[in-house]
């Protein structure tokens, strides 16, 4: 059977101070009236029914999954007693599922991206979904870049032995790039063989923990350990052994421990309008629609620009707020910040964050 | 005996939004606990009792004179009904202390200037009072210019025929011009001749009178009726006459009016620093003491710059600002209102203020 894990442990420290330590991105709206994760969940349902999709988020975040996911199984949720990034998440979340269907497929996506076609998206899962069955791969989706991002990590892919029907072309995988600075980022783009790395990930659940087996034996010891105690419990994830077996796992993501290693790997470039979110650059960008005729999207009671183009306010203040000689600048303000940002420079913004961490952290993080 | 006239009837739009209609820029504290006007007033103390000093304002704003300056006379302060430039202030106030005493000097001085040095300052006062009592001169201050400022009036010398003695020298002035392009200004930066217009005035009072006949008949005739009104009730001014007096005015400046036209008029290069303090950049200059090492002024409960210099926050909120990615903006909060500009801009920040008048100006203006 299919089934999807949802990973929404981040804190978005890009988005401070609209997301906080105690309000992370993926809880939030940016669009409409849904937050990210609601979005992302009523982005499947209509292929996965809800009793099959999983949501993996830190412990103190589980009141916010079920306030927002209210016919999710509360056995579907795992909360992590610590954040030890992708692939512990992802291997523990696979050892619950194949416990629950030896045979499952699993999808596994992010809570906090933008996508803007919802039908293609679905489409290129499911193909990933044959993909994944039929040859026991591990499918990842690489999306076709427009520009040359040093934001995102990029997949290199293999496009002499292209896998295709009359619907889809998918290509064995080269290999992982991180970020890159900008003359590497112009040279991917250049190529044609580089996608952007969604995060985003379909495989059965045996050929994964194969693959984990093979790759990250530590980790792997580790699932053991979890995969005999539900067993034991017949199904159930008991609080002790996940505290005890997260904080033995060192911090890795997916990619470093698995994908990057692995030559089992099919990545289907995607047919859908995609966005990480990663700055509020991003979301000025995918709300161009509200832009007047300056270039300025103005969420707020009350505003008045003169001399400024291409800015963005988004206040839930009752203030009066004024821009004068501004370009590409950014306003966000809360009930007990206010951030000013170059647009173009927003991904900067965590480092807010960071600064406040050694700080007052607790009143303003 | 001397005198001195405070103009005091300005709205300081391009300091929205802490100048207010309701709170102008001479109330205002931008430097140390004391208001602009209080500062102007102290600085002229030791030559002048404040028995002698007149200060004229908007009629909405004697209370704040009162308050401000609580050893003033009643009687000093002429309570304008309606705005008509500087002429018309400067003609009646004239006027009255012409009435108390037939032979003052007096000094006319805006309440809203910056000034260092005011020792050099007074100094140059009083070569201004001897030069307006030995020649019967019109006497002004010129600031020697040290950019091409385009935000000035500039005062043109005859620098062939100079009036000096060892401690000065004065020259007869040849033009006033308006706030030059930049173009211009250049070319009066490089001519060596071109003064700025500081709006300081001497002169003895029988003398501006006799101008003003000469110069501008219709004003000499409202003087004349005030004046009339003056010695019929014993030296006071009347509420309803000084409205009708004001009210038949034409809105003419000093400049314009007497200034451009007179052959009488003297200007001294000022050996003090000064500025008009137009605009939010001004101020930032001005405390620039106050910078720190990447040049923001932070004038705030709590701030965080990261990869920002040459700002300034002024905030009278306890909320936290931060900047990213920022060069040269200003931002400027009150409790029910937000600006943001860039700082070589913030001339234009009176454009805000014209837009509100136009709409909600009663909340905000």
């Amino acid at each position: 059977m299919l089934y999807a894990l949802i990973m929404a442990g981040g804190i978005g420290s890009r988005f401070w101070p609209k997301s906080r330590v105690s309000q992370p991105k993926q809880f939030l709206s940016f669009f409409e009236n849904k937050t990210l994760l609601q979005t992302t969940i009523d982005r499947i349902r209509p292929i996965i029914p809800v009793e099959r999709i999983l949501i993996s988020t830190n412990s103190d975040y589980v009141a916010f999954v079920k306030e927002q996911i209210p016919d999710l199984p509360g056995e579907n949720i795992i909360g992590e007693p610590v954040a030890r990034n992708t692939a512990p998440c992802i291997a523990f979340a696979s050892a619950l599922i194949h416990y629950r269907d030896p045979d499952s497929t699993l999808i596994v996506l992010p809570s906090d991206h933008y996508i803007r076609n919802d039908e293609a998206f679905r489409k290129d899962l499911q193909t990933c979904v044959r993909l994944a069955m039929d040859g026991g791969k591990l499918v990842t989706i690489g999306i076709t870049p427009t520009r040359p991002e040093t934001g995102y990590g990029y997949i290199q892919f293999n496009d002499n032995t292209q896998i295709s029907d009359e619907d889809y072309n998918a290509y064995p995988v080269k290999t992982f790039a991180e970020k890159p600075d900008v003359q590497t980022a112009l040279k991917f783009l250049q190529s044609g063989d580089f996608l952007w790395n969604s995060g985003m990930f379909i495989w059965n659940t045996r050929v994964i923990l194969r693959e984990i087996e093979e790759h990250m034996p530590v980790l792997h010891h580790q699932v053991e350990l979890f995969s005999q105690d539900l067993k034991k419990h017949n199904g159930e994830v008991r609080r002790d052994i996940l505290d005890s077996v997260y904080h033995s796992c060192f911090s890795v993501s997916i990619d470093y421990g698995i994908m990057e290693k692995s030559d089992n790997v099919l990545v289907l470039p995607s047919h859908f309008d995609w966005s990480d979110l990663g700055s509020w650059m991003a979301i000025y960008e995918l709300l161009n629609d509200e832009a007047n005729e300056e270039g300025n999207i103005l969420n707020s009671e009350r505003a008045i620009t003169v001399r400024s183009q291409n800015c963005f306010i988004q206040s839930e203040s009752s203030k009066l707020i004024t821009l004068v000689g501004l370009q590409g600048i950014g306003v966000i303000e809360t009930e007990d910040a206010l951030l000013i940002c170059k647009l173009d420079n927003s991904q900067h913004v965590k480092e807010v964050y960071e600064q406040l961490k050694g700080e007052t952290f607790g009143k303003y993080g």
